[in-house]
């Protein structure tokens, strides 16, 4: 995937750092900081990848990739200051180096730039996914926001946010691949089942990250998702599994906030106790084999190779 | 205005009602917290009444009526998480009543939505008017972040703070109505000129009244810029004209946010001085003829009439 979409992406990084740039030097400061600091660039590639696996000749693809990681880079801005995060990457979060107020106001602009880029890219129909796609990321966030601390959130409505705010970007980057290449309904709707797919299998592997990755290797504060009582899949399955006095720590730490420094180390124990970690990987496996098959329809290449190898990547970051 | 805009209105109003929709309940309820809490309905009233000025005759206006009030909408949310308010227009804001990050994300779905309405408008070029205008709105808003305590800051980077937070939606609310009625680029310019024009009127008469209205007819709580560290030009002025001792005071009082129980009568007490508040409504008045002058070049209609008047009430508003 990397191989593939290195020059690409360079292109992409160049639009990127001319596009977050402003009279207002906050501005690119603030953006320059998060873009530069390490993001895995996946949500571009996908736009890349796909447009390569569809023949694309043109030159779109680059300006899309580009607006889909301003769409993403935005969401990151408003999500850090929603989750009053300090670390993302290992790197100290925007807002906790220049205020949540600096971190709304450069999400906007930069929402607002992926929209302009957009319109010169001049498709109506591009913008039409896109713009649904981001109202849906927005939708799925403020579900989440309402199961935070719902200890008896089932896995259907945990389901319901990450198909919401998750999945929505991962599937539009990859259908817009098809859309700008001129497809057929068939490939579009393909691509777009790859990505919603992937992005749901991305998205329960991160999850899985949060109780198990070393800090340096995931750049993240193990915990956080505990911490912040987000209910995610591997708690879903534990507190369903568990004995009464279990789900009596649940709910004393994750609905009722009230947090002991040795409680990250029990919730450990008990969502190892009930498979809930390795679970949540077979379920994120379920969701990869589905994009995998939804890539059936098209030939051999060596975009399909990358594509079918980023769900294989995905997955094992969680092992 | 009120009249010549009444029956588009209320299809605008149906508009945003439905477009707020969603299946996640906190997002209508927080949204039409806002939507039916009294606004002015100013923008998308431009709108309307600069499309009939251009005698157009189909439809779109009443969609992009509902677009321009889905931004300022999302920009007010986003503004109140910013300020950190917790009254606008007499009422409790979003924020003090569903959290910050409500906030953010409602105002993140309106952003989305606004973007979604104007795909189904099917204008490049008001897609392209309307995201610009978003990008100014935001990168004014960090330029104010940045100038908030500033007691140095002068007249004209205040104004480029103004030219850039509030008169761009103005501009874009009346330009659109030349657009979409295919007229030339002269009454296309001569629209947005007097958009912008009102729209620096507009705050600058709003900074006027966070001084000197009375709570129950602004609807806003008195001193709330002075609180905040604000600095609008009647403190610019005031400051600019003062002697060392008051300069100290304002120091004090905005740069260092030390602030006392009977500063804020102080503060009034210097304003009155120098001239500060009237001063302010003479520089209101200059934009407002500018504004006037610009619609010269338009015939005498009802529409024209209506335009000129919203010039007058706007500041009128500051006496």
């Amino acid at each position: 995937m990397l191989d593939l979409t290195a020059n690409d992406l360079a292109a992409v990084n160049d639009v990127i750092l001319r596009r977050m740039d402003s009279p207002v030097g906050r501005i690119p400061e603030l953006a320059g900081h998060l873009v530069s600091s390490g993001g895995k660039r996946l949500r571009p590639m996908l736009t890349l990848a796909s447009a390569r696996l569809c023949n694309y000749e043109g030159k779109q693809h680059v300006l899309l990739a580009a607006c889909v990681e301003f769409i993403h880079t935005a969401t990151l801005l408003h999500d850090d200051v929603v989750d009053d995060s300090v670390l993302r990457r290992g790197s100290p979060t925007a807002n906790a180096l220049w205020g949540n107020q600096s971190s709304v106001l450069v999400g906007d602009f930069l929402f607002s730039r992926a929209f302009q880029l957009m319109v010169e890219v001049g498709s109506l129909k591009m913008l039409g996914i896109l713009s649904e796609a981001a109202a849906r990321i927005a939708e799925g966030e403020v579900l989440q926001l309402l199961t935070t601390n719902d200890t008896g959130t089932t896995e259907d409505a945990y389901l319901d946010v990450i198909m919401a705010k998750t999945a929505p970007l991962f599937a539009a980057a990859c259908r817009v691949g098809a859309v700008m290449a001129g497809r057929s309904r068939e490939e579009e709707d393909a691509l777009t089942s790859y990505g919603r797919n992937l992005g749901i299998a991305f998205q329960l592997v991160d999850d899985v990250l949060d109780y198990s990755a070393r800090e340096a290797t995931l750049g993240k504060t193990i915990g956080d998702d505990f911490r912040e009582g987000k209910i995610t899949l591997p708690v879903v399955l534990a507190y369903r599994r568990g004995s009464d006095s279990e789900r009596a720590f649940w709910h004393r730490t994750l609905a009722e906030g009230a947090q002991e420094d040795a409680d990250l180390a029990q919730a450990l124990t008990l969502l190892q106790r009930h498979g809930a970690l390795a679970d949540t990987l077979e379920r994120a496996r379920h969701y990869g084999a589905i994009a995998r098959d939804a890539l059936a329809i098209f030939p051999n290449s060596k975009a399909k190779d990358a594509l079918l190898g980023v769900i294989d990547f995905c997955i094992e970051r969680g092992h």
